[in-house]
């Protein structure tokens, strides 16, 4: 078989960047603590001062409840916008661990303002108390530039 | 706390289905078979005769990987359409498990036809060695109507 993994270049670096800082929302996979594998949802995001995705959640969701029974999980950045084949469309695979930011939490309060400002319609929900910030600590991140264009990179690709 | 999950009703049902007879793709999430724990990518979808999710992948890509490793999977569909809150965006998480469809696989013949007709585009790569299809059976969703409105549904409510 042909490795589909091409070299990684300053262009793959950038794409991936720029679709991690142009994404609002992303698909989050987590581990059904019910045992029954991966688990997709859609959660908000946004990156953090020193450029790591972020997202605010409930605790009352499905992927909450998993990410406190593990904390591994994977995100789907990168959204078509048009009518063209979505595969064309380049996306990129996040490999990360979640960090829970709690309202206890001492970084809560400036992760918090920081979150607000970046993302203002989340002040209908963000002080509610079942919300919480969650930190994504990148390992690996898969970049797919349509057919064929595939890359791996690491967080220090990412500028992480 | 609260329990999230409303009971089901024909509103949720019909959403839910509407949900999967539109998506032309989806986010796909598989196990890591090198233990990286749950990995998101996106891939093409359309549905079978019966209704069911079914894909064209390469046996090249990491996600055919990892499903032949292990065949339990998610898929996530329901696309933003606009620059509004996408969480306030329907969307539907099925737990499934991939049946391959090989290219020497009886069933092939007849589902290229079917999945030809209906992703025309897709006729530039079908016929490469290494693409095949894959048929999801679904075993559970959840269906996410916006904040608060969350479903849990069986493969008879989707009409499967």
């Amino acid at each position: 078989m042909t490795d589909p993994i091409r070299p990684t270049d300053d262009e793959a670096r950038a794409l991936a960047r720029g679709l991690m800082d142009d994404a609002t929302f992303a698909a989050l996979g987590v581990m059904d603590p019910d045992g029954g594998g991966p688990m997709l949802s859609r959660v908000a995001i946004a990156m953090d001062p020193d450029a790591a995705p972020i997202s605010l959640i409930s605790s009352l969701s499905a992927h909450a409840r998993a990410l406190a029974a593990d904390p591994v999980c994977s995100l789907l950045v990168g959204e078509p916008e048009d009518r063209g084949d979505p595969l064309t469309h380049p996306r990129l695979t996040l490999q990360a661990q979640a960090d829970p930011v709690a309202r206890d939490d001492d970084r809560f309060v400036a992760l918090r303002e920081h979150y607000l400002a970046l993302r203002p319609k989340s002040k209908l929900y963000i002080d509610f108390g079942d919300f919480y910030l969650v930190r994504f600590t990148v390992r690996r991140a898969i970049l797919n530039g349509g057919f064929g264009k595939a890359f791996v990179l690491t967080p220090e690709d990412l500028g992480l």
